[in-house]
């Protein structure tokens, strides 16, 4: 079966990004599509003699010439910018290109002449990437969503704004000062005005109401305020009443119209949408018949906006697959081969532990039991003695992650010791972390 | 352009609910698809002469029969249970029919026979209501994350559980207690073992780690511990050692295989799983380019299971014209039709308010302040009076939702009053409720 063929043209961050994740997990995706996807050309707009690519990728600065060549099926545009990417999309589309970008700026400025230049020529552009990065939340509205009328939505869809209002509510600091540290830290571009003034989530906001509410795309109809003007005064008076300040891109449908809005906004604390801290990205969807959903996590980086970009490259494959094969467009458990991956016993598995033991109130005790665990190679995370209860005292213990049979073993030791009564309780513990 | 036609198999919660939900936005997904969906069979196990069905809709108790009708595409099976759900799946495949259901059970125990069959005669089952209700995380795991390794996923995947949990720990109540209300207001079963003794989580942990890792579905090699046994003395502790517990379903590849487990955990306060509460479910996915990512919304109840049953019925009518006219599998914009829907000014959007006001200390503003709002029909929801700053009382109002040139006019009133001094600040509030 022949390969499908990649252009990608920028190699900044999306774009590098792209082309280490499409090598590094080149197996597992090659599992998920049972068809190659091969780069055949990587496009700069200055020539890069520098780059030390895999010799069967051919590089040029000519980025028309590239879209216009018979060995490319796929055009992943990640560039930036209006223009030449507008050009350079075009010129793909009337040679039949599938097109895939990150460009939310392009798209909600001109991506209505775009989708309709694509609908004329039959070729699709995927723009998973465009907003909120590593989150799908483009395929979740046009599709997971697809059954229910969807009435309001409102997203942290920015994360420099988002990491900077966390830090001013964290830490009492003011809006310049935190700014001038997500620019240090490379957050922020060194003209932060599309981040903090909201011009960059009023082109995310765009395109999400497009998709929700099946309107075009109208970038310049946008109620867009910054989050320059927002101290550390209201961020403490708005915590004292229970709010947290968040900016919010809201696109919500009312009896008159539509509203679409990114400004600084006073959310109740309580809410799972107020808890997203830093440069993470979220966003809430109410719907009519799934009620309220809401989508989290990271909105910008390499990896986050790659694994977009290679997502809707890998729905354009199954694609192809479909109109060559006849097959079915997704593999039922996601993958074209399945592995025999051994499934571990219980006693293979590794977690950490919360551990309970009711002890006589007896000097050694708790250095007996602590000896055990030490013995066993089991680390210790936390040990709280509690108030004693009917003549015994409770005692709480956090391990480190360890392989169950371990921690079988401990016990049986630790429940033979005379002065622990009772069945000893444990409960395993996990820290979510990477 | 001919419909695509519809046999709903079961009219309980589910079934009913995707009826109603076909009905409902009928005009919504009309919009999304270019194409008519029409329900043509609706089969109950007994007969069911007291359904007031428009007499457009076939009604029978014969099943087998329904799904070997010409009039049939699409076989939507909500019915439940193993018997006789698969040999009614197995009938429709052989008729070529695509399948749709919400049946964990089954696909758990009896998957891999299912999908073989389907591939045999290239049809799909689409399942994403079995697992996770609304939540549209077969999609995201099959679709969304497709460019990444997926190295484990963690989820809060059966609402009894969650509310049982969640009640213990805010009210300290017994496990007993809170099952017992829990089965009053119909979240568990008058059986409640699938629930509270994790079964039904294992059924869902099974198809989502097939999914995220391409592995055959195996149920039996799920290590399954309940909830029965969680005290509300080991929620208490946990808590004061800064963690919740939850059942979680979790998946994880390690070097030596995959762990497949659900049980009681406890997780960091502070992460943003550990704050799902109530009935809700969310699952929290850990993947090689994108990272966390985390997908929260309804797991039960008849819309938002009905929401997953029709975005599946959605995709298979998407293919079906793809299939037939070439077109691109989704519409750029999601719909196929858009809408010329007003695009509301800042000055006719609703929201709520935060104005801070500085005012001299004197007898009569804040009168002054409150009858300007309460004359402009803007109804106040705090008041707070800040210590006093540069000679200056900071007074901090949070509104009701009002039309903002309703709120223009009154800060415009309140500006000229001669006690207040210097700008108002105002910053919009929302309660992101229904």
């Amino acid at each position: 079966m022949k390969p499908v063929r990649l252009a990608i043209l920028g190699l900044g961050t999306v774009g590098g990004g792209a082309l280490k994740l499409l090598q590094e997990n080149a197996t597992e995706i090659r599992r998920r599509t049972g068809r190659e996807i091969q780069i055949t050309y990587v496009g700069t707009r200055r020539p890069r003699p520098d780059l030390d690519l895999d010799p069967s990728i051919k590089q040029s600065s000519d980025l028309l010439d590239i879209v216009r060549q018979p060995d490319v099926d796929v055009v992943v545009e990640v560039m930036g910018g209006i223009h030449p990417a507008y050009e350079i999309i075009m010129e793909a589309i009337k040679h039949g290109k599938q097109v895939v970008t990150a460009n939310k700026a392009l798209l909600a400025e001109h991506g209505n002449e775009l989708f309709k230049a694509a609908d004329d020529h039959h070729v699709q552009i995927a723009y998973e990437a465009a907003v909120a990065g590593g989150i799908p939340i483009i395929k979740v509205i046009r599709e997971g969503l697809a059954a229910n009328k969807i009435e309001w939505l409102a997203g942290i869809i920015n994360g420099t704004g988002n990491f900077i209002l966390t830090e001013m509510r964290e830490k009492g600091r003011a809006f310049a000062d935190v700014l001038k540290e997500a620019q240090e830290l490379g957050y922020a571009e060194a003209d932060p005005t599309f981040d903090v003034e909201g011009i960059d989530a009023a082109h995310k906001l765009t395109i999400l109401a497009s998709c929700a509410f099946g309107i075009p795309l109208q970038f310049d109809k946008v109620y867009t305020e910054g989050i320059s003007k927002i101290t550390a005064q209201d961020v403490a008076y708005a915590e004292d009443l229970g709010y947290r300040i968040k900016h919010l891109g809201i696109a919500r449908r009312s009896a008159k119209g539509i509203e679409l809005r990114v400004h600084p906004t006073l959310i109740p604390e309580e809410k799972l949408i107020a808890n997203v801290n830093g440069v993470k990205n979220a966003v809430l969807v109410q719907s009519n018949a799934v009620g309220s959903t809401l989508y989290y996590g990271a909105g910008a980086g390499a990896g986050p906006t790659a694994s977009a970009v290679v997502a809707d490259v890998i729905d354009i494959v199954r694609d192809i697959i479909y109109t060559e094969d006849g097959a079915g467009t997704i593999p039922q458990l996601a993958f074209e081969a399945l592995a025999d991956t051994p499934i571990l016993t219980s006693e293979e598995m590794t977690t950490g532990y919360y551990i309970r033991l009711n002890a006589e109130d007896q000097t050694g005790v708790l250095a007996d039991v602590t000896t055990i665990l030490s013995r066993a190679g089991i680390g210790i995370d936390a040990i709280m003695q509690q108030p004693r209860l009917k003549d015994l005292i409770p005692i709480v213990i956090l391990t480190d992650p360890v392989v169950e049979s371990k921690m079988n073993d401990a016990l049986s030791q630790i429940q033979a010791l005379p002065a622990i009564h009772g069945e000893i309780i444990r409960i395993r513990l996990e820290l979510l972390e990477n």
